[in-house]
């Protein structure tokens, strides 16, 4: 099992990215910077005649990067009490990919993933990132992913995640499950 | 009292649209079709020396037309069970003009708003929405807008918005609040 | 298809009462008031050797109405954002009946039911009773029950209801939806 | 400061009370086990002309036990996607409590205290208890107590609680809290 690390942050070593890298210490990850790439919003184009057109982005080099590993890591500050809107685009997509005759597996991949969310935020996340969370929920049982566990940070200005002794704990955690789905199905 | 409608759909005369339509019929609204303009991803510089630097996009442009109205409805598709990207991506940029100069008043002024949201899902909207509605109502608390109601509809493919009879009436009640709103505020 | 109302609140004709008039009327159904029996608090015994011990109150009474009819409405006040201790005593039993040999065909019984929720409450219900609906629906999808709507009233001191017109327009709407449910299934 | 866990779980030391114990372990705490008290489901007479009227029950010995602690520790079993009926019950009647002369300074005593919750149920609790977790928040802001803190641990079976390491590890990480908040506070 390999494991790929995508990023919704828009902030160069953020705190999500810092708690993120108590998770994956010691474990060999493919990280997506989605920000390092461009992601055009989608068009929906499902029901027009001749459905989804080509977009010439940076978005299939990314999903090709993401199928590429069975777990996967969603990682993205809180913005809004959502996920980053960057990271939104990309997920936009996946309603062109379920089309695209490219991905003719897309939704049977996708069924195969594990999915691990992370998530950090200024205001009262514990609390207010709950729908957040809960849409993550939604979205990878649509393609009937196992969403294997989530990780919720305090933290607005840089370095404050490093007072959240609460989530630290919780990464360790994450990390040493981690571990186990790594050793257990190499 | 004037309304703005801010459409986060990427389909022309969308199911989203079509609701909505319902709901201003009679009404002088503004309408805003976000998918019409470009709105670059914030990028998160909070926390620089130098701050935000300038973005040079139609943001300001839409936040200008937005600011205009004491009404605002936002009205989006549900995709993956939260608002479209491109909404989103409009969203995720009052964080910069929360720091602008240019904008003294942001929040202040977002304060004196009253708001609604129409969306309009295909997978199970009633419930699977309500994690959107949440975090509207968790933006709308930040600035202290006021969130008036909200409206949630059933479809997916063109037209399908038409049979969701409980919607249409919904959007009618939501039409007699805001011509009272309008009438009481002129 | 016959009708049960299960009614949570503990006040003489109470908003909540007033509210589901509105969808029920002219329909025939039968009224099960929870405050006119007694029920006592589920002990959880799942596990004990012996099993769950008969329980000697008006619990098997009320299910046996319940279980007569193919749609059920259940109707409580939002009591601390959630259904009455009343309602979720009736519920709470739910788990030993799931286990009575007197009820060999409980849960596939409940599978067939189609229900309703109605839910008036003073503070904020149109967002706060959000988690309440959405534990009736995690109840009904353990059974495989069909959720087919619920409904949401705003008020506090009685006969507020009267005023909430938002809510009588969606009774209104439930009521045309059960009279065609009623209608097709005879 | 002194602390008091408030049990609404039905079962002989069951799993959620070996989880609680290992966020006390250590710490001086009154501990109230609901279930040896009776106590009766409110009977809303917040309108009626005389007022609520006494009831014999348990109720008014237990919400002693309770106001006499600053930190408040609610653990209960999932029943339901929601806390058991008889936790319910007793918050039910805080109804009661906020309209009695016997206790002038009922909202204001409880806003003074410092909440924590502990669930554990047996269907994926994780995202299944948040509605739960989210309804104690809006109890806790109803009285300005400050919402210090859940844990959500995954069980069914008896004993099942000690294979959950996640919940174990937060259940250190809140102990280490507790103490420093009793610490602090001396």
């Amino acid at each position: 099992m390999s494991i790929a690390v995508i990023y919704g942050g828009t902030r160069e070593e953020g705190n999500t990215e810092w708690l993120t890298e108590q998770v994956i210490k010691g474990l060999s990850v493919e990280k997506i910077y989605l920000k390092e790439f461009e992601i055009l919003p989608i068009k929906d184009e499902r029901h027009s005649e001749s459905g989804f057109q080509e977009v010439f982005d940076d978005y299939n080099t990314i999903l090709d990067k993401v199928l590429k590993h069975e777990i996967l890591i969603f990682a993205t500050p809180v913005y809004w009490y959502s996920m980053s809107g960057t990271m939104k685009l990309f997920i936009d997509r996946w309603s062109q990919s379920l089309r695209d005759k490219n991905y003719p597996n897309f939704r049977a991949d996708l069924a195969k993933k594990k999915a691990f969310v992370i998530v950090v935020g200024g205001d009262n996340p514990s609390i207010k990132a709950l729908p957040l969370i809960q849409q993550f929920k939604y979205i990878f049982d649509y393609f009937g992913m196992s969403f294997e566990g989530y990780l919720i940070g305090k933290a607005s200005k840089p370095g404050e995640i490093h007072h959240d002794k609460k989530a630290i704990a919780a990464a360790i955690q994450m990390r040493e499950e981690l571990k186990e789905q790594v050793k257990f199905n190499q």
